[in-house]
Formats: structure tokens, sequence, C-alpha cells
């Protein structure tokens, strides 16, 4: 058995998410059929984050084993030949067994795009969230800094596994302004379900002056769900980067005005 | 009659170009058809310019003249609630009934984005164009500078109504490496059909080492579409603005960087 790991890109819009759904058309569910294609086994592989239906990804990481002869130069190739035009796989290379795309993950880079002007834009509109009430920015960021640092996050996901910890660690959130854009990127260990969008939704109202940037504070302590805002549409959403092997790199200025 | 003003944005993916064609999804038959349901009449609305099939637009401009009782400032609204979600309309004003969105128009800038990285990218392939050979920028933009100024396009278009004038005055001819984007920015009193992809086909060519910078004079001299290279795939260009009442802005500098 050979083992590999790839970067994945794809434009969420017509997957139903990540994870292998029956009869639905998952990004898992994708790319296992196109190894089956290419490998004539039927495999299942891991992915560093489980993206909801719509959520899009630049750099996601999968990780999976297979028996194959086709050398590893050719397995981005031999893949994206046979992937449709929304999706497609990067730096193929060959790892050791032990090596998991989730669990050797030190952490997850997502971005967040709002589209933050009076009217919707039809060239934005499937890759940003649309929001036309002015957002005050240095507002969003204020807020975002209370989430920095190893917190329980329990308030802002709604699906818990019995026994999971809530606890992660966020080690970037910059909220900037970009023309009629306002991108948030946030950096954790790891993420709970729904928590980068819980986050997003409640920044957006701090923006819109529906809260006050101290109550993210309160939202932490609460362990509520009801306590934080909305969740934010899956569309602005894209996985960036998964990093593997560092740990701890703290940023509090890093990526300001890096767009 | 009243007479109006507008600027739209559409993104040209499911469009079978600007201009009104029948039994065909176009941008002016949408328009038209939405200024249909909130006035009850039909009309022929004007459009600076008439995109090709899958080109995008984030600054058309079109006028047309109806009986409505409208304000002005409800205009954009009225229209957006019938229109899809890959057009809008924006900033509509009221104008005298001289005015032409085409004839009026005193310039139009075009982008053409260029995806110049080994892979395609499922994410920008709806707004860009796959140029996978690397591409020298220089060489691309010594071959622009021979495109400015007022001069004979006949070798840049492949269609020619009997009659028509062939000089056009090119203001702007800018190339610049973005990251993995070649962008290219051309501005002109006027385009001829098909100009502006001819123009970036050509310019690629050149940054492919395909031809020299310096054979642009030859195009140009030569009057002949064969002499010039293949049209650019319709996908990289978008319309991003049109301005009126100003004449011979020239700009060598402007625009560099300022992506």
């Amino acid at each position: 058995m050979r083992y590999f790991r790839a970067t994945v890109e794809y434009d969420g819009t017509d997957f139903a998410g990540f994870q292998w759904q029956h009869e639905q058309r998952t990004v898992q569910g994708v790319l296992e059929t196109a190894i089956a294609k290419r490998t004539d086994q039927t495999i299942r592989l891991t992915g560093a984050g489980r993206t909801d239906s719509g959520v899009h990804a630049y750099g996601q990481v999968i990780s999976f084993g297979v028996e194959t002869r086709i050398p590893v130069d050719s397995m981005s190739l031999a893949m994206n030949t046979v992937l449709p035009a929304d999706i497609c796989v990067r730096n193929v290379t060959e790892v050791d067994a032990s090596f998991s795309a989730r669990f050797s993950a030190s952490s997850r880079l997502y971005y967040y795009l709002i589209l933050n002007q009076p009217s919707q834009s039809p060239l934005y509109r499937r890759y940003s969230a649309f929001q036309p009430l002015p957002l005050d920015v240095e507002a969003m960021q204020t807020a975002a800094n209370y989430l920095l640092g190893e917190r329980d996050f329990a308030s802002f996901t709604n699906m818990l596994d019995v026994g999971q910890t809530t606890m992660r660690e966020v080690t970037r959130c910059r909220v900037n302004q970009r023309r009629n854009f306002v991108i948030v990127r946030i950096e954790a260990n790891a993420f709970l379900r729904g928590m980068v969008r819980t986050v997003v939704g409640t920044l957006i109202q701090v923006g819109a002056e529906k809260r006050m940037p101290e109550s993210i504070r309160e939202v932490l302590e609460a362990r509520d769900r009801q306590s934080a805002g909305p969740s934010a549409p899956p569309q602005g959403l894209c996985l960036m980067r998964v990093r593997y092997g560092v740990r701890k790199q703290y940023s509090h200025n890093d990526g300001v005005n890096r767009t």
C-alpha cells in the first residue's frame, strides 16, 4: 500500500459539503470516485476540514492509501483528467502511513468574504456573503480579539458529540476592509462544527452595531449557542490553508492588509 | 417620455451575449423584459458595449426611454426585484433625450484576467482564461505599447460592416502580474467587434514567446485578421467602465500595480 497527501481546491456551490453522504454529490465522494477510476480500488480518504455544503476550499488537504503503480508526479494529472471542472488536486506527495490529513494537521486557516455594499453583486454572489448594512470594521476587530487564545467555543457550535471537548485555540482572527469587501481571516488548531460561520455571524452583528464588541466575552462564558449570533451563509467561506508540523503560531498583526 | 441611464453588472456565463437575439437569453433581452414587467411597455434599450457570449460586465451602461411614474431613485430596486441573480442595475439617473449609452460614450475600459499557473482553478475558472505556459509580462507590455494611439485595427476584428472605419484610439493598454494572474487593462474610444479578445490572444502569444513584441507593428500594418493571434476565450473578459464626456485621456502609467 502507498500513502498520498494532496491539496484540493473546489468551488463548493454544487457540492453537498465535504463528507461522504449516500446519493449526494460530496467532495469526498467525487474524489473517491476519481481514485477508484484510476486504481480500481474503493478507498476511504481523510480530509483536514469537513467543510459544509456550499463552502469553498482553496487549500483543503486530503490523505489516502491505495495500491497503484502511478508515479507520484503523475497523480494530480491522473486524477484531474477524471475530476469535474469544479474540483482539482494539486501538490500530490507520497507520505508515511502514519500521516493523517485530519489528525496530523496543526492548524486550519479560513477566509470569509463579506460583500458590504447597498446592492448584491452578480459577479461576486457565488463567493461572498451579501451584507448591505455598513459594517464598523474596527468594532469587529475589537470583538475578534476576544476570541484569540485557547478558549471554550461551546457557544459557537450547534453540533456536539458526547464527551467532545469544545476547547479550541484561535491563533489569528483579523478583520480587514478592502474596497466594498470585509474579509475575516481566522486560524485555529481546529474548529468545531459550524464554528467559523457562527463567529462571522456574531462579528457581523458587532459590525452592524447590533451588539457590543465586549459581548463576545459573555458569549464565550455562556457556553450556549443561543448567546451567539446567527450562522453566516456558506458561500462566503473558504478553507485557505492547512498547516502540518507547526504548533502555536500566534499572529496578531500578520495578515493585516495582506489582501 | 422619460429617459434613463443605468450601470449594469452581469455574470456573462449564462448569457448569449449582450445583444437581443430571438429565443436566446441575452442581457438586452432580460433587461427589456424587466422594464416591460415594471412599465407594461416593450422598449428597445441601447448598451455602451455589445459584449459577446460569456463576457462579463461590472460597469456596462444602458440607456432607454419609457413612460413611467416610478421615481428615479426607485428604478434600480424596481428592476432588481424582477431581474435574475446573475444581473443587476445600479446608479439609475434620468437623462436628456439626446443621451445614448452607445453614441455618447467617450471611452470603454475592459479588463482581461489570465490565470497563469500549471493547473486550472475551480474557483477562478468562470472569471479567467487558463494559460499554463509561463508568460513574459514585460514582453507583453512592450507589445501592448505598439497599440497605443489612433490606429487602424482591421487586423484585430473578424466582422466588418461595409464602409465601417477600422480606426480606433487606444488610450491605455497595461499588462500586470498579480500572484498567479496576468491582467490586461485596455481602454479605447471604442472597440471593433472581437478586438479586445484578439488583442489579448496576440499578447498571450508574445508572452509565451511564440511571437516577438515588435511583430505587433506588422500585424497593424497587415490589416488582415490572419496576421494576428487567436481570439482569447470570453470568460476572462469584463467590461469595467464606460466614460462619458471626457475625451482623450491617455494613460501610460495610470493603472500600473493598481490591482
